[in-house]
């Protein structure tokens, strides 16, 4: 039913805007334009109806859109319709803050295992869960039917896990490690690489004082 | 000298080959084709040469790119040449695991105060810094001449918080609060945004899911 290729640019807008439908949704709102759903989410309107133009006709002229239905069709088309079995590998601090950020548990990915390698950590209770020795991964991901991997280890071993991952029949992994990892088609990887950010940051800090010299 | 409008994305695979021009520095080598930059960073060689045509002639044709020269040259474009001083706005977990996370601090970004609401939290000694009193941001401000916030809260004080900071001189933002944030002209936000990476990858899930029922 769905087209084949949407970027990823507008799955992430749509990702954006169910967030603020549901907002509305909880402030008893029915009905919201185009032009108030492009404002919260920092784009325009006309990028918002060709975003949803892609999966279908939700608005009515001068009416805007229908809140619930369109939430209910977001979450469809996002998947989020269902719960995902998430193993985070790794069990240093940010795996710990990431087991325990509620957005994940309310969008419906449960953490159902951790694994690391530092023997002072396997054995550790992490709220109702308890961290396996990376050893055991093929068996976990099995007995646990992960749908989704979170890569939370240096650079060194990520590429290692990530094709241990793939073997297991995982097919979706979200990756903190500072590397580019490579997978086989089908397989789809996320990458989160904070210093990245914090880099096209000090980019613009530095490009504004270049452009004040330039003005003085 | 930089060129006014590069792209964000440009700058990001920037930072990227950044990164690995310093492994290939540190595994001692010298010079380093476009095409094993490239694989290294999963793209094409062709784009390479594109992004890094912006800025200047750095490789020369049989021969490839001086990974010392590029590497230098590509911290000075990001700005990194300096050390940039950071506030951390919110104190729960993820806050607690990017303070410690070394690779904010080997890229030049040193966290020097940390704000926070909750009575409870304040005064807590993280490292060498004490958790400070948000009411007293403009003055922290100030006094610790910030160059950078990183905002760790929840939606809602997001915006009232970002307004305080951009208010009190703050130009750049790495964003974690799940929602968008308003800007003036000439401040510069980063939005990380953990649930909308993952709703992605469980958009990837569902959509593979579509096409084997498709085929089948």
């Amino acid at each position: 039913m769905l087209p084949r290729k949407i970027a990823d640019s507008t799955v992430r807008r749509l990702a954006i805007y169910l967030r603020f439908l549901e907002e509305f949704e909880a402030q008893g709102a029915d009905t919201l334009s185009s032009k108030a759903l492009a404002h919260r989410a920092g784009t325009t309107s006309a990028q918002v109806r060709k975003d949803l133009s892609f999966f279908g006709s939700f608005g009515k002229r001068g009416l805007g859109y229908d809140v619930h239905a369109l939430a209910r069709e977001l979450r469809d088309i996002l998947g989020l319709n269902r719960r995902y079995r998430v193993i985070m590998v790794g069990a240093g601090r940010l795996a710990g803050a990431l087991v325990q950020f509620s957005g994940f548990n309310e969008r419906g990915f449960d953490v159902v295992a951790v694994l690391e390698k530092d023997p002072a950590k396997i054995g550790q209770r992490w709220g109702g869960l308890v961290v396996e020795d990376v050893r055991h991964l093929e068996k976990v991901v099995k007995q646990q039917r992960v749908d989704l991997a979170i890569l939370v280890t240096p650079a060194d071993p990520a590429q290692g896990l990530v094709d241990r991952l793939v073997a297991a029949g995982v097919t979706a992994v979200l990756n903190f490690a500072p590397v580019q990892l490579q997978v086989p088609e089908g397989v789809e990887v996320k990458n989160v690489n904070l210093a990245v950010e914090l880099e096209t940051l000090s980019y613009a800090i530095k490009h504004r004082s270049d452009n004040r010299a330039e003005s003085a």
